[in-house]
């Protein structure tokens, strides 16, 4: 299983840059055919390779690289290797009509204080789950091709929808961290049913832009044997840094 | 605020019996008053005085000693001394009339399926919590004076409401880490809200003795600007190890 590569043959990955990061993490820039994406490894690597945590966002790599970078070098120190790519429609990635489409609908929903539907979130959520998927299916070849690389891999972040998708359709994944802080869409609700990888869940209990019912419904429907909910105070982006320390700690358990 | 004793004068602490555990541990038996109790020191303890971790439990010592020790000992090997007292009418205590009459409600009402309500929840756990609170707080005069003993001091485990009580009441505890596995009074929700010191709750997601929405209502009501709930999958006495590891963590670093 942990060696199946994805159906449809993978697009070369070529490096573009490299940087020495201040703690000696290197970092190096690539593209995966059209796709932007950043491969981060430990300043320490010898010659045995390394497990790899795929970082998800929500779309935007510039604008999420800090945070991106801090979760790398977090990886970093525990030994593992850390890789994102660019989402599809987000960044310098050609724009997609029937997603852009969405967010405006959506932005227009909650400037007028209208109600978010569960079409306006399938709209919103669905296509770019169904384009990103396959995407990280192929970048993973990719990086697992590389010799500094091996395995196990975990999927750490949002979206959550992506998250739950690859959980289920990618065996290499073995473990999941997600952050609980998009929209979800009922298809997810079914899909995430289908997981059974060990699961680590982070909410922010008090995010303006998220469902806390939906999210602790998500959290139910969760068919691992394994899973574990993390709420904290705070807003969208006031994750705790003991809760980032807990999460590199469910890798740390499930990678090693 | 730290040093504040109690307002009543407190009952003598005397030991009774000491043996050390295979990890070293210190076990000392002790009566306060009437009142049976457990002190656990770390096997390595020098002169200077330790933080304390008060251990809540639902009542019967006997019967939880298996997981007291194994928290008591988790709790030594980070530097601190844990204690705890029997409940007011459990193991050798003389029993309360009101209590045990509420018992064999709530018996009778699972077995017949009957609902649990607020009113039988209220006569089940206020009696409790109004007489364990201040025999905690006369246990921690006693505690606070003994040489190898300084705080801060946390409170750790179950009944909630008793841990809610105590977190309101008395401001020697700093830190509490509670097990969201108990019927809860109505009073507590509102109790709650007074809390303001850092929390971690633990939630059993499929506890059979459990209202999960209860739990999480009592999550959302803590006024701490602290609070991390922690969610896993599992029965009442089914808490994973790497939860118990978190738990340690989230005192470490509010009782160092």
């Amino acid at each position: 299983m942990n060696a199946a590569p994805s159906p449809t043959p993978s697009p070369t990955l070529t490096f573009s840059s490299e940087q020495r990061l201040d703690d000696g993490v290197r970092e190096r820039r690539f593209s995966l055919g059209e796709i932007p994406g950043i491969l981060w490894t430990p300043a320490t690597t010898g010659s045995a390779p390394v497990p790899l945590i795929l970082l998800g966002h929500p779309g935007g790599l510039d604008r999420m690289y800090p945070r991106l970078a801090s979760r790398a070098r977090h990886a970093a120190a525990d030994g593992f290797a850390a890789a994102t790519i660019e989402s599809p429609g987000a960044g310098d990635r050609p724009r997609h009509a029937d997603v852009d489409r969405a967010r405006a609908d959506l932005r227009h929903a909650l400037a007028s204080g209208a109600p978010v539907t569960d079409d306006l979130v399938d709209r919103l959520v669905l296509p770019v789950t169904e384009r990103s998927a396959p995407e990280w299916r192929s970048a993973l070849d990719a990086l697992l091709a590389l010799p500094e690389i091996e395995g196990p891999v975990g999927y750490s972040g949002g979206l959550i929808a992506v998250g739950v998708r690859l959980a289920v359709v990618e065996p290499r994944i073995v473990a999941a961290g997600l952050f609980a802080g998009s929209f979800v869409p009922r298809a997810t609700f079914d899909e995430a049913r289908r997981v059974t990888i060990p699961l680590h869940v982070l909410l922010q209990w008090d995010d303006e832009g998220n469902d806390r019912r939906a999210a602790l419904e998500l959290f139910d429907a969760f068919g691992s044997a394994e899973k574990t909910l993390q709420a904290n105070l705070g807003g969208h982006t006031g994750v705790p840094a003991f809760a980032g320390d807990d999460a590199a700690r469910f890798f740390a358990r499930h990678l090693r």
